[in-house]
């Protein structure tokens, strides 16, 4: 199967991933990923005891946001809204539902890590970058934590990375940027582990519904995207 | 396959769905449906102007809200909190999305329809019972904007509803109560149409992953449930 | 003297009162109330323990929620404009210090018992149909305490309803609906117990202000109307 | 009758009333009135248009607040809290109908006037202060209109003034300030024309009911107090 | 050096200054003072308890409001808008600096002072006269905390006051009103103490810079300027 | 005069100055400047078209924000929080009187830019790096609308660049880092333009006032600085 992909891509090719680790000083774990164009600083913070609401073990936690001008036109500052928007929350709620689908809680003690991941450059899937990059900041911290003996045992299990797929002029094709995203109706983002599981699977399709051949067609590509992630921020974690 | 559910239901078994038109009689559209104990009053509002945000044509757009007494314990009213949790906008944009995938909004002509959900009692699948029951109050609203001359075509092709599913003590089931939804580590809400498309899959994995033939069974159960539900939409506007 | 109102109603006249208990499952006390069209959900939950800014004793609080589909035209949603109204605040203070009124708090134990009123239609009366409705509600919430063995004693005496009485075309008249209350220059809620004492008079008359005999003359046609509905309560009770 | 009120005062005795025009310079009125401690700046400012939301004719609003050093115990700011309270609005919401009750809008042509009342000392009756101040104020932002030319005829028709009456050790009393408004368990705020009408009446009983004899008794108070109020208005007007 | 100012003023005159102390009677410190036509009311509220974010030791606070009333054209009520605005924060952040300036907090015990400094009328220098009368406040609050005995030793050193200078048609002056204040391109708001050290400088120049020996110039009209506040405060506080 | 500074720095040397531009692509300008350790993106993105609440003439306005892992201890996302802290607005407060010092409005025709600062990384001096950097991102914002034809003249005059200076152990040196700057009793932030003018002079002394002398041996320090950071500027524009 052949397509012509803005950037020239093959439909199951994904962009030129980077993952920095290091990035800032200050944060834990501090990772600037980059699929593509799109660039997203990835820190996490650590906090030795748990949230209020939660009685005993601990918690990771997610927020998002994106720099004013990250984007083509400038977006509103949400700080400066006073809210953050409704895309907001739900994408920084599915960044702190992935992570922990690789963290046993109750062996994080009382502590509380909070993966920030801000988009300094956007060029779509700025929220699979962000799982992605997210995981590595968080083993960072992990490590830190490991080091300075607040931890007994490794709280982490597996890995966990994310990708878009999508459906663009009749093709399912891998890891969409911008001009794809703007011009196609339907997309998925597949967050998956090393076991090859699904974490989660969220399908959109505002106007053109897909059948099930395709959803099968996308999940095949999600998958093997995340299998080629997985591999890199294996290496991001050797070097 | 067999389970044993807390309701006593088969694993493929919707609960006992009731979609009632007219409820209330100022919305154009007001549709009182259950999913069992799960009561959702779905009102579908008409004004006559596009949203401010859009040059031409109009637009479908979904609000969602619990009533604090909904609940087994009483819910925080988000009015009072000042803001809608992410949950709720969530939730909101989701309903939304679904109701257009079935709307010409160039058909629309300059019309805003909004499509209130407040769920009088929960007991799971709140957003699968919204979306069912938003869609019958929507046909409602736009027949009485053909009614009155407002719109020159039927701006709707198709139907759409949408059903949960998720894995009960090892078990793919459909269309979880509460009990099942509290003690169950990985489901989805599926939105699809007549034509038995997917126009949304949100498949959720906090802790456990499922494998892909555990995603294929999920799908399967809830192409199956959804249309029934269908079927249920197409008596209810029948009468 | 005769009058012609909109509905046909005699002058002293109340519309169809209905009182539903247990229309909802998880709350302590769960009434639909009707007076006429307007339909208000009145559930009372219960917490064990007392607010957080007094010492000793239990609490009783009324919040209200008008859902936006409830008008003529769709109100727009307090939770997505992230405040409640001054009208709301006014309101659920109202329907709090009258429910108050009849119950001794430091008999409450530390428990807190808030009343949610949501009104599901509206025409004319809401906040009088919702402490009277209200009411009901408080009455089972208290009893299941009773029944918990968490409270002691009984602290409630007497009853406590209410109602609207206006001035509309020139002649006083009882519990006013919408068309009524839309074109009466001043009119006044009125909420007694079943001693016949006045708990709350709040009388308004923008742009017509009125006479003392016109004030004379509405206080004993409300007087007679809430005796009816104390009656009302007591039938939906002892059923 | 006699009683032993804290300040010495008769059960129908005010307190002494100063009405000072012109307080401060830049607003059309400004009057700071007092009676006995409680002290408030009733400011009146124009604007030549109308509100956005009413289509011709003019407005009268009223916005209350009270300072955070006013009262005993520090109050909280409420543009530091962000919002104002229940209360706050609820008293706005009295002041602003009770002006309009002597004021013919279509007069006004479409010129806002909003009457801030702000407390700088409190101790009791601060929302009747505010209304009989208020009103002083409202006169000279008229007056101002009127000399500009901006309005044809006189929007004002009758005089609008306020004072509270409560029950205190069993007594019907005057005029409550701090100490009798702390002790009582059941008060009214009533607004009056010069014509001897009332324009808003509000009774709270929380805890004691009052009997329809001493509603009446608190009204024929009221009545004698307001008429020497509007005399003090009348005075300060013609100085 | 002469100059025209439209107030008739030399360059190097204050505007007649008048500082009230026991201005009302419920706040520990409570000064009303005038630069000229601006009013501020300043009250300073005791609190025996130190500030939640801070182990050990007082605090000394400040909050700034202007009456809506208090400008030419009414300003909005922040407390209306939901927030204060920049400008209000900037202000009351340098009023308590200002004034922590001469507190040696950890002779503050746990007690937290709180200045309220709200402006009755505003003509340029609102600011200043904020701090200037705002200390005096602070002094007759920390005097009752004495004399309750609930400090056991003297926290205040020095006094603090402040006036603004700027550049008015070429000429350096002191002590601007609004006239000149909304004419001048540069202006400086400086806090000194009695020592005739510098507690803050604050000068914008947006539009036109000034040069070091304008600079100069500025900060010897400024330090001779408080020098005469210094001494206003002295006579307010000996009376 | 010798001092040990904590980095070994000279008491006025700057620390290492770079700034990188076209650091990332979609706004006209943008720029990642660093002092040291602190790191900020500062982007200048445009709009063709002047504020609402300007008639005519362009404007220019600045943003600002820390992301929350930029500090040793996380800082809570300000747009989680729902607003932005009084130090934020401040801080963009002063950048944008800042930046427009050196910009002709009326030569802007009806463009606005706005500029926003991020802190990616915290080491003290984040005020004067963001708009030292944001100068920089505005000249390039500036070079693209005339570029396109939108500007008919050069709106700039002149180059505005700021640094931090105080007395650090009883030494006054340049350009605090973050150790200093929390062991340091006063401090001073100004603003300059190239011809050696001032635009902005902020000092600040809680606890330990400063002389006279002292306040001037900061001014030379601060020129001293600001003509190296100028330079820096200029040759940041010239690759």
């Amino acid at each position: 199967m052949s397509t012509t992909r803005p950037s020239g891509r093959r439909f199951d090719e994904l962009r030129a991933v980077s993952i920095e680790r290091g990035y800032t000083k200050h944060a834990a774990g501090s990772v600037l990923v980059s699929f593509g164009d799109t660039r997203v600083l990835c820190t996490a913070s650590v906090e030795e005891r748990g949230p209020a609401w939660k009685k005993e073990g601990g918690w990771v936690t997610a927020e998002y946001g994106m720099l004013p001008g990250a984007t083509h036109t400038r977006g509103r500052r949400e700080a400066a809204q006073g809210k953050q928007s409704g895309r907001t929350q739900e994408i920084q709620r599915l960044i702190g539902r992935s992570l922990r689908a690789c963290v046993d809680l109750s062996a994080l003690g009382s502590c509380t890590i909070t993966v920030d991941c801000d988009v300094l450059q956007a060029d779509g899937g700025t929220r699979t970058a962000s799982i992605t990059g997210g995981y590595v900041a968080l083993v960072d911290a992990v490590a830190s934590l490991r080091r300075s003996g607040a931890l007994k045992r490794d709280p982490l299990f597996g890995q966990v990375a994310a990708v878009s797929v999508g459906i663009y002029r009749g093709v399912p094709v891998l890891d969409l940027d911008y001009l794809e995203d703007s011009d196609c109706e339907c997309d998925m983002n597949v967050v998956m582990n090393d076991a090859g599981q699904f974490v989660e699977v969220q399908g959109t399709a505002e106007g053109h519904a897909f059948r099930r051949e395709e959803l099968d067609a996308l999940l095949d590509l999600a998958s093997s995207g995340i299998r080629e992630l997985i591999d890199a921020q294996r290496r991001a974690l050797a070097s």
